[in-house]
């Protein structure tokens, strides 16, 4: 295969894990990378130790304005040096169109990362819309989570295809790994009655650098939704998850899985259940992270299929690395002419 | 997706479930099959309740010619009605030659499953020589086990290649579907350190069925090796069995899985060990088929994750399922210009 350059949008805490990962792949390239700061452009291939060292020290996600096209994920921010973020990077120059400054190189790149968080639903397809009017013809992937986005993309389908972009949607940890997991596992079955879907996470696992991802999964919480986890501020996070004593337990959450394993044929979504454990106070998953596929074989027998993470993997560890797989399909289907939007289970040999 | 024609080379047993499951499938129809004795072509969609009823009662692998081109993995063989095999359904043909009977119809197939067996290394190797020597160019795809057989398959990559032909090896449940759950659940890792695949097999999850399969399993125990259990006798077989009280445990098989998951990038061939037990005289089976993989995370953890199939899940369920969803995979890239060979794990993402 082919080398890839890709971008890498927002440096919190999946960008960077996505820009650090690249460096244990020869045939990926990071070309270019941007938070709301700034951009660092280098088609011959940016310097990652340098920018990741230039933007360390992570600060948890602000309050964002709805219509700021804000390219953080937790902002990675730089309080000493001349620039804060990327802009603090040799490499890196001020911006305040860091998305429209990607796109305007984004001729030479193969992949762009769409390292966001998503608490505005319409974020992520307005960012794709951006890339679509440049007449784009690369691959664009995300990590999000949430279902209903899926439904925006799908609206895009056709503009997607004519500009000859291939969308993998969803390619993080869950959705993405695991429901790649639900659809390998599907297959000794000819009706799959139900997939649970079931993580963990612990302190160490990756909380620290992810709190905008917890921010999103606190919208998951009985009394919280979207809107009112988008506007609480750090010191109200902190308070709920001092009431729930550093344990937040989610059930039945509006997460992307269900309708991607629909997408991809593997079963209804009223079928997919998904729900997981936060600790964020010991470093230990409070659950090992586990996805079991329950169905009938042809020959009429009813059994479980089971696919489990180690508990020492970090979230990162599984965000990014299948993230990354994911991308190199894209890359594949995209260079084979293959447009539209994909979820990762569909990327997977479909029984 | 569009529709996908296959042909099926083999009515023992695995062929005969693959045309069983489907029916399952409204987007796969079997349009021809075909045994030593016979082939059955209708590209419209075969009768297969008919074809399955016709050739019922399945007799256990005879001892082969080397260079007879048998079509067979345990013979189903119908002893009463006109013909044996295929030719016994009232949609068969009596032939000496079913292979170039079914290459001679090949510009309808799609897609073609080997469902042979491969005593003599070189049977598999030889049949695709026959579909390329006559111009196919859709899928080959094979549920082969042995190691060797994949760099003879590599021998004929530009000749593949050349004619057009995407060719799938070792697609059944290990290589396969093993495989491929070992690929997916590497991308926790940057650096896999080892795979483990241990399977079991009891008499209700597919013996019976199986007996030609059982065959080459001989050849992997210590005693024996592919030329003697070639020659053997079903008598010398079944004593075999009988020496070991009906439990056969495998280590360190000779099985392409390590091939094919180096092919894929995963690991080294050496890191990867594959045993079994199979159980000749009980339902239940011996051991619960799991594949673990351990490796080390971007930072730094060392972990294991796993993929474990249920226990009630057949032989057959977990070889035919992935089968065809791998087969279903490989048109697919077909269509998209993407010819030559491929293990089952290239086929999934790949980080």
């Amino acid at each position: 295969m082919d080398d890839i350059t890709v971008a890498v949008l927002g440096t919190g805490g999946i960008g960077r894990r996505a820009l650090e990962l690249s460096t244990h792949k020869e045939w990926l390239t990071p070309v270019a990378a941007c938070d709301r700061h700034g951009i660092a452009v280098d088609h011959e291939g940016l310097d990652v130790t340098e920018l990741l060292d230039a933007t360390e020290g992570n600060i948890a996600s602000r309050n964002e304005q709805p219509d700021d096209p804000a390219t953080d994920g937790g902002i990675a921010i730089k309080r000493s040096g001349e620039g804060e973020g990327v802009a603090a990077s040799i490499q890196g120059d001020h911006t305040t169109t860091p998305i429209d400054d990607v796109i305007a190189e984004s001729e030479l790149i193969d992949a762009v990362l769409m390292a966001l968080p998503n608490l505005e639903h319409d974020f992520i397809p307005r960012v794709t819309d951006q890339f679509v009017d440049a007449g784009y013809d690369g691959v664009l992937i995300d990590v999000l989570k949430r279902s209903r986005v899926i439904g925006m993309l799908d609206e895009r389908e056709d503009r997607l295809v004519d500009s000859g972009i291939t969308f993998v949607c969803g390619a993080g940890a869950t959705p993405g790994f695991l429901t790649g997991g639900a659809a390998l596992a599907a297959q000794s079955f000819v009706d799959v009655e139900s997939v649970d879907i079931r993580w963990g996470v612990g302190l160490k696992s990756g909380y620290e650098d992810n709190r905008g991802t917890v921010r999103e999964d606190i919208a998951h919480l009985d009394e919280y939704d979207i809107e009112t986890a988008r506007e609480m501020t750090d010191e109200e996070i902190e308070a709920v998850i001092d009431d729930h004593d550093g344990m937040l337990e989610f059930t039945d959450m509006e997460h992307a899985d269900d309708v991607l394993l629909e997408r991809a044929g593997i079963c209804d979504s009223d079928d997919v259940s998904v729900g997981g454990v936060l600790d964020v106070r010991n470093d230990a998953k409070p659950t090992t992270t586990t996805v079991k596929v329950t169905g009938t074989t042809f020959d009429g027998e009813r059994a479980t299929n089971t696919f489990q993470l180690g508990d020492a993997t970090s979230m990162e560890a599984n965000v990014n690395g299948p993230a990354i797989g994911y991308l190199k399909t894209g890359v594949r289907m995209n260079r084979n002419g293959v447009y539209g939007v994909f979820g990762p289970a569909e990327l997977l040999p479909g029984f």
